[in-house]
């Protein structure tokens, strides 16, 4: 095992490589150099790491020279080039985009969750999508201990899931809308889906697209979740439709999950499972208004679950409110968490 | 039959108080008359109706002498107090509240679901929950044909169904945020729910409370939305479970149903059957990225459905994205339309 590692970090002047390098500061990682990786566009500029100062340095195949482990956030076709290259010389990546995740070889890893996929790896694990991620840290003890037939989930998913750029349009359009500006003349090149044709506001708007629209009338967000959560669980038997939803919240991603589990159970069965498992805080208690919020899971690294409830017609079937920071356990922190674990399962290496 | 009707404005200075003067300006209900009774708080101002200025009345039980329909939209203590005194006066109440929404003597109506209820009518008709009313509107036409067996829903509702004082207060959170202000510092008095005990900002938030916890974790909400839905459709077998969310939306409930219907059908039929219902505009093509919006809903008085499709796991099993104006369909318009339908059938007397 490595006494520190050098560590790259592609896309790090993103909405979501901000957050990593927050989150390698504090973490258990031993690491003894960071190198900031960019296009040629932000080669040349600073950003602080602790309390120095790294200049970001332009990403080519040759700059993973030396690399231990390369943490990629800067979209899915520069993961599809550079992976591989980091790769071949020797890094380990984890890779924040959609570009690896459903490969049979590559592990797709929540480490609450599935840590042993983590052995398999041959160079690349994927990070699960944001509202794949929260999802799986609260339901997988619930499958562990009284089984999981079923899901229908609605999302409430924050805009920063969608970059900085969408949070600068949001909050622009918001602004002039409080001025007095009609929605009809509000600006919108960006959201609810950069790369497709149309643009809407999302200023008090909800907006039920995220990314592009797939088969079967659902979008590649619902379907990320749906067979995203299949491969975590290794269940491919798992019942699940998904309706993806953009709310006007800066961070943080709501989640209204139904579940039907195999076992009868009843809702203080299910918050002793909650109150038990890692990465998990439970915040359900109607009589003091308790329940998790967008707002209050901000910079936080656990999922908050609550608002728990037996469904009024199906024994088997309950009601759950599921939040998290979505830049963070929904991102930056999963990642930095999937490093934490490689390390101390001796696994930095490319096999 | 009347040839025109004297029409008293219970609360007519709120925020569905103002739209149901909007919708009256343009009904087909001949009109004799407008006046508008509020608390001695308000009495004295004035308000325009069509191009008259109208001097607001204090409200008490003397007031309602000579009014042929009354239309309560002042809180349901107001509608339990003076409602009983109009109708003893001669004057047909539609209340907006929900005071007597659940009383089995009293009709409560949507007026494309069902308008035979109104035949029944002792004085008093309710105007359902405005979450209630469009999910009716959406669902009424495939029960109808294909049967309904299963309700799953969550709700994305607009601040404006809290009230005026909860669109300012929105406004402020976001105007401070905007500016840099931190949520910790953010002022809260009156949502989720000012009659609770704890506020808390909806600003960038979602809140998961819509008024204050009743039986077995649910909402008043949401048991609202679960009982007022069978008794519209007159159906106490269908099952129906809901979760209730307010967003920072100013006007524009939508709601992600899930639904499971009695025969085999299809995203075709379904479609076919919404594009014939009354006071439904189909919004269905993914290939256009044309689905409803709330902001899009705004000032119009259909109720819009998109995003159709199929569960991924049940062949009966369906999914859809419903909106409209909570403001108008959801309360101001569905109550003027209630007495346009009592006008139609030779209803506006207290039998």
């Amino acid at each position: 095992m490595k006494k520190a590692y050098r560590v790259a970090v592609v896309g790090a002047t993103g909405a979501v490589g901000t957050k990593i390098l927050e989150m390698l500061a504090t973490s258990t990682l031993p690491i003894s150099d960071v190198v900031l990786l960019a296009s040629s566009r932000s080669a040349g500029k600073k950003l602080t790491f602790k309390d120095s100062q790294i200049t970001i340095q332009e990403l080519v195949p040759e700059a993973f020279e030396g690399i231990d482990l390369a943490l990629f956030s800067a979209g899915g076709s520069i993961s599809e080039t550079f992976a591989p290259e980091a790769v071949k010389r020797g890094a380990v990546v984890i890779d924040n985009t959609s570009a690896f995740r459903m490969d049979p070889q590559i592990p797709l890893v929540v480490p609450e969750v599935n840590p042993q996929a983590l052995a398999q790896h041959q160079g690349i694990i994927a990070n699960p999508n944001c509202s794949t991620i929260q999802m799986m840290v609260a339901l997988e003890p619930i499958r562990q201990q009284v089984g999981l037939e079923r899901l229908i989930v609605s999302t409430y998913q924050a805009v920063s899931g969608a970059g900085n750029s969408a949070i600068v349009e949001l909050e622009d359009q918001l602004t002039a809308m409080l001025a007095g500006k009609p929605a009809s003349e509000l600006q919108a090149d960006i959201l609810p889906c950069s790369s497709d044709q149309k643009h809407f506001p999302l200023g008090f708007n909800a907006l039920p697209q995220i990314d592009v629209f797939g088969d079967k009338g659902y979008t590649l967000e619902e379907w990320k979740m749906v067979n995203e959560s299949k491969k975590i669980m290794a269940d491919e038997q798992l019942k699940i439709s998904v309706t993806c939803v953009r709310v006007p919240v800066l961070s943080g991603h709501s989640e209204s999950i139904y579940l039907e589990v195999s076992e009868e159970t009843s809702v203080k069965e299910l918050q002793a499972i909650l109150q038990a498992a890692p990465g998990v805080i439970l915040q359900d208690n109607p009589s003091q208004q308790l329940y998790p919020q967008a707002l209050t899971s901000i910079g936080e690294k656990a999922t908050f679950v609550g608002r728990i409830r037996q469904d009024l017609d199906v024994s088997k079937g309950f009601h759950m409110w599921v939040v998290a920071d979505n830049l963070l356990k929904g991102a930056a922190w999963n990642t930095v968490q999937i490093a934490e674990a490689l390390h101390e399962l001796d696994l930095v290496r490319v096999p």
